[in-house]
């Protein structure tokens, strides 16, 4: 595909895939668009065409395009340094593609801190949002719900807190297809009193809000399904999401340890149940939700982890065909534009917020 | 027992133990007392002396006393009004009983907020220590280790984690027995221009410190083993331990499903490794540990959960008998006073902290 066609669109939401981030890529991220594109997903696979072409092999068809970069910005590189010192890099073209209206989302598995300084240089910030958050859906038994932010603004205010709860309320109604979603911070007990001063006074400004605040809901309470939405900065997003992933692994290898080294009986115990056992290992992992979205920019930008196998890459790809048909960021960014322009105060919530 | 009564001690290390806290108080608490002091310990049952006598029935012993006490504190209750209001509160007695040196430990289950308050009120702060923070017992699979603060100091200065390094490192000497403790900060990253500005600044002053500093680690590693002690602030510290705790439960939930709803092979398979599986629950749930210190306060004071049964009680009380037998508040105050007196710069940790 040349770089100067212009023909991407013909009513067809694409999906710009950075084929060269992730620990992983390129093979995983390859082989995760042929899946994709095998269930009807359209994917330019943006990267060194050589190598793309390379992975593919004899798969291809009408879902699938390439678009040529000839760099790449690698895990442990400065985003900021990398962006500047290699303009031709598989992100920015990305999002380049998404800035120019040939794709409709973009997808990448890479460094996650360039994936939001590209994301903020090439589309820029939705107006009236101060800072960004990363949206992720929490595996909870019961209701479906989404934690914001899960790690990219790490210093925050209360307004910024406040506005998380506006972004994660249109998330929840556009995504999770919500009327009236459940909005709830995370803190360490139930009374406004508690947590630190800028929870406490993120609680007040909820509390004034249009938004249908439920109040605070504790670490051990993520999985109630109490909350469509979970609100908390993203240096306890981050720490959180972890710990859950930590606490998981050690009850997934002690589980293992039973089967390898204990008694006949425990062993013949954990094989028969070993398929139930991967499947809520499967149910309790965010990753294989398909993905987490950067919100406040102008797109629909979805990261997914560092180490995603080709089948998450193909969920997500998934996850961004919907967000991309919903026109989640566009029909946000309006909305949010709309509801909070006038509001000077952040919270004079208007009456219009539904 | 008389108020007056003076013959407490004579060489034996006692421990208050406030029978009126907690939600399963007075019975779980006199029954873990009981079941303690069959193994030794020696307890003070503080609380309504007719209440406790009827939980006790034919129990008794030269290893268990009753102090009266007629008021007690609710765990609703506003920690600073109720202390105030109910001067002989069960909770306030106990604490008075460590100040005139008739007991060595105090431990209870109930308002922690309370017993922060009288911690303080009572025995008073360790001199040169900011703020108060409890030290908990991880669940870590390969060495011990303990995490500061759990949840009491909820808006920490970089200085204020520093001296929580400095707590969580005596404790690791006095109580792990580790001879050089491995030191950490919970952060969302590895390196130290990683997370929040507090913690960056701290991660300065623990760097430049002679503490055994090892860097950061993220909410994944904190079963690693890595860190003998685990520095956050209190707000992350509950979250982190109530997410651990709420991911363990989602777990063993659906471990309860399979066997309850799943066909035969399913049943049976979780029938052979239940006892393995609840084995697994008891190693991670760190309330089997037997209980947190709050350090900070000049005193051995140990808390346990609101919900705690009689053999969480009575592993709390050999751990607070452990603490007494090693003077621990004593000699850790004194170190801490000996080697911080002369650091105006709270950096500038003298060459004898070891």
């Amino acid at each position: 595909m040349d770089r100067k066609d212009s023909d991407l669109n013909n009513g067809i939401k694409w999906i710009a895939l950075d084929a060269m981030g992730g620990d992983n890529a390129p093979s995983a991220i390859v082989q995760g668009a042929v899946i994709a594109a095998s269930k009807g997903v359209h994917v330019i696979l943006v990267g060194d065409e050589k190598v793309i072409r390379k992975e593919l092999g004899n798969s291809g068809g009408d879902c699938l395009k390439i678009f040529h970069a000839s760099e790449q910005i690698e895990m442990g590189d400065s985003p900021v340094r990398a962006m500047k010192k290699k303009p031709d890099n598989s992100l920015a073209r990305a999002f380049e593609l998404a800035r120019d209206k040939k794709a409709s989302a973009v997808l990448s598995a890479g460094n996650s801190g360039a994936m939001l300084v590209a994301a903020k240089w090439v589309l820029g910030d939705t107006p009236g949002i101060f800072r960004p958050a990363i949206a992720i859906p929490m595996p909870t038994p019961k209701v479906e719900s989404v934690l914001l932010d899960a790690g990219v603004s790490t210093d925050c205010s209360p307004e910024n807190l406040y506005q998380f709860a506006v972004m994660g309320h249109f998330y929840a109604k556009k995504v999770l297809k919500k009327e009236k979603p459940s909005i709830a911070l995370l803190n360490i007990g139930e009374e406004k009193s508690k947590g630190n001063v800028i929870v406490q006074r993120a609680h007040e400004f909820l509390s004034e809000s249009k938004l249908n605040f439920i109040g605070n809901i504790e670490g051990n309470e993520i999985f109630d399904g109490k909350a469509n939405v979970i609100v908390c900065d993203g240096f306890i997003g981050n720490i959180m999401l972890k710990t859950l992933e930590g606490t998981a692994t050690v009850f997934f290898n002690a589980f293992r340890e039973i089967v390898s080294s204990s008694g006949w009986k425990e062993r013949l115990g954990a094989m028969l149940i070993s398929g139930s056992v991967k499947s809520i290992r499967r149910k309790m992992d965010w990753r294989e939700y398909g993905g987490a979205l950067i919100m406040g920019v102008k797109g629909n930008v979805v990261i997914t982890h560092g180490k995603s196998q080709a089948s998450t890459i193909a969920n997500a790809l998934e996850f961004a065909q919907k967000l991309a048909n919903a026109n989640l960021a566009g029909s946000i960014s309006e909305e949010i534009a709309n509801n909070m322009k006038e509001t000077a105060v952040i919270t004079g919530a208007s009456d219009d917020m539904e």
